[in-house]
């Protein structure tokens, strides 16, 4: 693995006040789209470094978009519920996510920064919206702990009550993606008219990206899709 | 439209509390599967009705899949966020859902049957699940409130207030899914360990598919999978 | 369904010198665009035509693909095999194609216009290459003859011996396909780099969408892409 | 990369006369799957090797097919033509195959052996199959030589006269696609039914998989499906 694919991976990425993304798993490179794109015209991906570059930037111009589906990543995602439903729109993927039938959900919620707030929102304002969140999630434990007696209903009981808690809460998923289609995801989601909080998300994604593959990641900029 | 399947078409189904599902557009029948399965083999679905059938109870036998898929439905579908969540991981299929970053969430929650829920629940323990659920729709209407001077902000107090709200509140989309695809939900969404919630719309959908598509219907039942 | 839809089903649409496509099916229409589009938003689709324009061609300026996806349509398809082989890679859509695995090839191929050929490509030319397919095509059936009184072979000398013959062949299927996706061919396959053949068949489709669904047709025209 | 996994990897597996199948690149593995699983109930995967045996087992027995999803692989395949036209109707994957638009087409073609012949087909049969072919192929090299003073036309050429040559000719293409739907390629092409020369392909694959993730390679093949 090249020097700057390594940077990449190792400790996952914070987002937002506890929400993190982080690189598991890749295939390919650069050079594997190339090589990809070469097969379609028999010539081989040469030592010529500007020939391969140009070549990639061909491919992104006129939409020769399938060389760029042989770069494949996993990625480690903890985001809230409601960023986890834009995300998992992007049916091209593979997705993952913890399971609130089987696991019992903790009291770990996404708390907006002030600078991501408007003015007239006060300070007591997030605090009503944190006492909330927790006022449902206690009456979800009390529940859970109400169904500790009857093994066999538990699971339903977590299953029910979990209705309650807000879609704030943090969820965990594993999504393996190939290059192309997360394109797409980094080109919607990174746009000024997505929410705010999925777009920490898709900066952060971009940047990775930018490591890994650095000559499709200019091409695909440049001409703003695969 | 044969006779049959008129009677799918028409008012919404309900399910649960306050859901419901509608076939609102259809493309295809039992009558297309043939055509497309005849395609392949050169011969013309004939007017013999047994030896249609027969068609059809092969493909499906034989995990000829591809022509169950020229059979396209549109539904309407109103239904917990809970639900959605399960039902849109089914990636072979079109949505479009209500979205909370344009529209102000109504307080129409999902409360679940007595007979629905194990016996240690009490009515006073329903209460409290409604109250509270209440309670975080309130603390977002005083926020929507707080945001009508500010024309500028409103969208984005919508979408991060939105965060307070469990997932027992109802969301609407439409959804457009080809009978194979369908199929698998159904599949898996009637099966004992899918949740009773979701099972409820899967039972309705089996019901309409039954109807507007009876020998393909009975054929994927008979061997499980299209 | 309107008379415009209506002119676009009937009879086959002749393309190339022996080939067609027919629309024969469909589900949706730009009605059903924006109702799709309205659930998001909540309102209702208007009576004000020009307001349903407009947001049709919002949808399409901004990347809102979805809506279009709960347009279907079902086309049968009569085309060389190497047309068929460009038109299989987009994946998202059905297919139904005849099998030479079943059904005995009748010697059907396309034989280009002189006016799509360079002028150095004579006359003589076209008849030899007619003729070197029709000398394999002789072949193939005197293997199809000797496996006569072979029933149990029959299949694997029709399976077999169709190697010999070139991809210049018709076939005939079923094609079903959303709007959206089908947007996606139409933009790569009437691009003046496609394949001056395919590029037939793409701009027969281009018309019959734009008879179909005139609104998204002028709307994605105008933007690109849905 | 255990040693298990490396056997499967390094020089091309020959199928057929001429044909080849290698093992490019692979992304995750047996602990991937486990890993991706353990996400939704929240426990970790142990050192206990019976106990994730047992969840891949679990897995596939209850269809929870997406964590065999995060392993995917990239392989090279050269093939007949006829083959490749099987192959590709497997969407959900991604292709770059060999065009013959830019590139000129050689002379190797797929000449079935005796074994995979019914007995009255004779040596002079075989014989005559291969003179088809290559008489065809001898017209397309003379077209092709007849565009060389036209450089601008040259293309046009390669991409009308190519329809002459049968799909017994070679063709060679990069293909990445994940596990699970990987196995259902396995399932439908290694059935007896699926076309003999299709057969052998997948059963290099079948191979090459049980070397790659033995535990999932097991419980899938009792169970039938991811």
């Amino acid at each position: 693995m090249p020097e700057s694919q390594q940077a990449a991976f190792g400790d996952p990425v914070p987002v937002l006040d506890k929400g993190a993304i982080q690189l598991l798993n890749m295939m390919g490179s650069d050079q594997e789209i190339i090589a990809a794109a070469r097969v379609s015209t028999g010539t081989r991906a040469g030592a010529d470094l500007q020939r391969d570059r140009d070549l990639i930037f061909f491919l992104a111009e006129h939409r020769h978009g399938t060389p760029f589906e042989h770069v494949v990543f996993q990625f480690y995602v903890r985001c809230p519920i409601f960023v986890a439903r834009q995300w998992m729109r992007h049916r091209i993927a593979s997705y993952n996510e913890a399971s609130a039938r089987y696991r019992v959900l903790k009291d770990e919620f996404y708390v907006p920064d002030r600078s991501a707030l408007p003015d007239f929102i006060t300070d007591e304002d997030i605090a009503e919206y944190q006492r909330v969140l927790e006022h449902a999630h206690q009456f979800y434990l009390r529940m859970i702990e109400k169904a500790k007696p009857h093994p066999q209903q538990r699971s339903r009981v977590r299953e029910v009550f979990r209705g309650v808690i807000g879609t704030a809460i943090y969820t965990e998923f594993y999504w393996s993606v190939n290059l192309r289609s997360l394109w797409n995801f980094l080109e919607l989601r990174t746009a000024p008219g997505a929410q705010y909080e999925i777009r920490q998300y898709a900066q952060a994604l971009d940047n990775m990206v930018q490591q890994v593959v650095p000559i499709a990641y200019e091409a695909l900029k440049r001409f703003g899709r695969a």
